[in-house]
């Protein structure tokens, strides 16, 4: 599969569509692993990372999940901007995009797993489900782990568990989370409160690119931050509950708006289908944060479901790389946001304007005669 | 004629709708005039002003331009929102909506003139034109004036003029104004400099109500500040010619953006088009403001041109005395805002969108294949 059908489509996890994702977008699991008797990524010389990916490129595209792999390149084999395009899609992390020869990425052909040879630790493995599905994506990713520990040797300890680059992994070496949409916390102003709250479990929240990025389009990243102390299984079933617990306080937060502030949601989306349908220059920040309100929108019943879909790729196609490719020169911003402004017209043809009626209550003016 | 009927139809030269009105709005030409033996309004007792307004009434209702006026009262017999009402159609000042017994007005049919009694003056006289027809307006107040000088002694001093309450309009008393709509030269951030030296030939810029107002809606009222050393014709004369500059920066201001910024052009009038067809709550000054950038796509031919005249409407029917008009109960802040979206969109059903085709070069990523 040549990169570029990875721009034609998205990965059904990332852009699912269903009613399921309304809230919880997708789940992810990942597991950092490294070899026995190799140094770790960072300290070890090129050719000691070249000899590492020889050995275990084989063994990751063998197992069972990756038979049939989409792509495995070593990092040098990707341009400047495939690799741009793999962080947008969450294939590779934008660590991982600076790296050449001596590191690596396999990702099966439903782009639900990949494995990033030689990023922080020699293996980062990655299972993604759309939804609220962590219990499955860490069973696809055990399944996966326990094949390649059939093959190669883990550095394991007794007492600690996975040994890891980074003493924060250590144990589990497992970090599990899931993308969630907010708009009416953020709307209700309650999302710092909640984001607070969440800290305080031990959970961290972030942004649409996980550390040190910013909530745009009010997506918020949701991990566990331990690694020791407690068996996967566990922390997996404990991350699900405060999940679920967002989800309802997202949800009340739309009842309340719906019950007090209907006039603003229908505002809010009013503008946003107005402005992302007419606009001839739109920045990534402000296509984001537009799309999140029609998103909602279909979540309110005022826009049609079929957009839920249309909305999550557009989410995806907006993005910078996603934009450069298909065009000849390297896009400057100005031209970036001009051509993401008209592959919103464009995409967004034919959609009709939010059926608002829906949410709001004859006003009493509208009933006098006058 | 009731007053409700001045909310149903616009004066013709408050919105003409016609190319000559592209830029420069209206004209307006007011005459400042008190009558010998009696005390300045401000200083006059109540009886003596009613007075006054026995003696003035009569007279002024008898001069031709006025013979089948439209409105005469004094102003006890208008309620609050009545007097707000004139006062958004221009027919009286924000100080005469304050006076009551002891003060009246008088409008002619066609509401193209108005004349006050004991506003600051005895009376205060103003003529308005749609478009840029100073001297006609000076010629239709000139000729009311001439007619109602036969019947009473106005204060007149031989070396001063006419003499009025304040002395900034001590001599001719006259003070001619354009509205002029001037957003190219906002957008491309000439407009300092130009209010500036437009200050400096003694030439006042003020915003939509005169003294101490903003600018909303990219509108500017240009009016003569001096009213002593020059004859009525020099002074019209020369600010038709300082106007008539205006209009010509206002002109080169959006030839070089249709030039050097198209696409910035666009994405304004498309938002605000997208915004005004869309929103469920609208501020006075965020309404003017949007409509004043679709006002402008009208001129660069992207939008209809009847679209003028209902932009023009919508300006006066979304101040918040018309908005009152018709409903029952006192509306709020947030009610207002309600419905003057309301009406913005049921006014603008059935306007197509832009065609920002006409500005826009196919961009050179549209020309390409893929």
């Amino acid at each position: 599969m040549k990169l570029s059908s990875l721009i034609e489509t998205s990965a059904d996890w990332l852009t699912d569509g269903s009613e399921e994702t309304s809230i919880v977008i997708s789940s992810r699991v990942r597991l950092a692993r490294n070899i026995r008797g190799y140094a770790f990524p960072t300290w070890a010389k090129k050719v000691e990372r070249m000899e590492l990916i020889q050995m275990l490129k084989p063994v990751v595209e063998k197992s069972g999940a990756m038979t049939s792999w989409a792509v495995s390149e070593s990092m040098d084999a990707f341009t400047q901007l495939d690799k741009q395009i793999l962080v947008e899609q969450h294939m590779i992390s934008r660590e991982h995009a600076a790296k050449s020869a001596g590191s690596a990425v396999v990702i099966n052909k439903d782009r639900s797993i990949s494995i990033m040879i030689n990023e922080e630790d020699h293996l980062r493995m990655q299972s993604f489900k759309p939804g609220l599905r962590l219990k499955e994506a860490w069973q696809a990713i055990d399944q996966l782990d326990s094949e390649i520990e059939k093959n190669v040797p883990y550095a394991f300890h007794d007492k600690l568990g996975y040994l890891t680059a980074c003493p924060t992994n250590v144990g589990t070496g497992m970090r599990a989370s899931a993308m969630l949409h907010l708009p009416a916390l953020v709307l209700d102003e309650q999302i710092n409160q909640v984001v607070q709250a969440v800290g305080k479990l031990s959970l961290a929240v972030r942004g649409l690119y996980g550390e040190g990025t910013e909530a745009l389009g009010n997506l918020f990243q949701i991990s566990n931050q331990t690694t020791l102390g407690e068996v996967e299984e566990e922390i997996v079933d404990r991350l699900s509950k405060v999940i679920q617990q967002l989800v309802t306080h997202e949800q009340n937060a739309r009842a309340t708006l719906l019950e007090k502030k209907p006039r603003m949601l229908a505002d809010q989306v009013g503008r946003a289908y107005g402005i992302l349908t007419n606009a001839h220059s739109l920045t990534s920040k402000e296509a984001l944060n537009l799309l999140s309100i029609l998103r909602m929108g279909v979540d309110l019943g005022i826009m049609p479901h079929s957009l839920r879909l249309t909305v999550d790729e557009l989410m995806i196609a907006i993005q910078p790389a996603h934009l450069q490719v298909g065009t000849r020169n390297k896009l400057t911003t100005e031209e970036r946001d001009a051509l993401r402004a008209d592959i919103m017209r464009k995409k967004l043809t034919g959609v009709k304007k939010p059926d608002s009626k829906k949410i709001l209550k004859p006003s009493p003016l509208e009933q006098e005669p006058n």
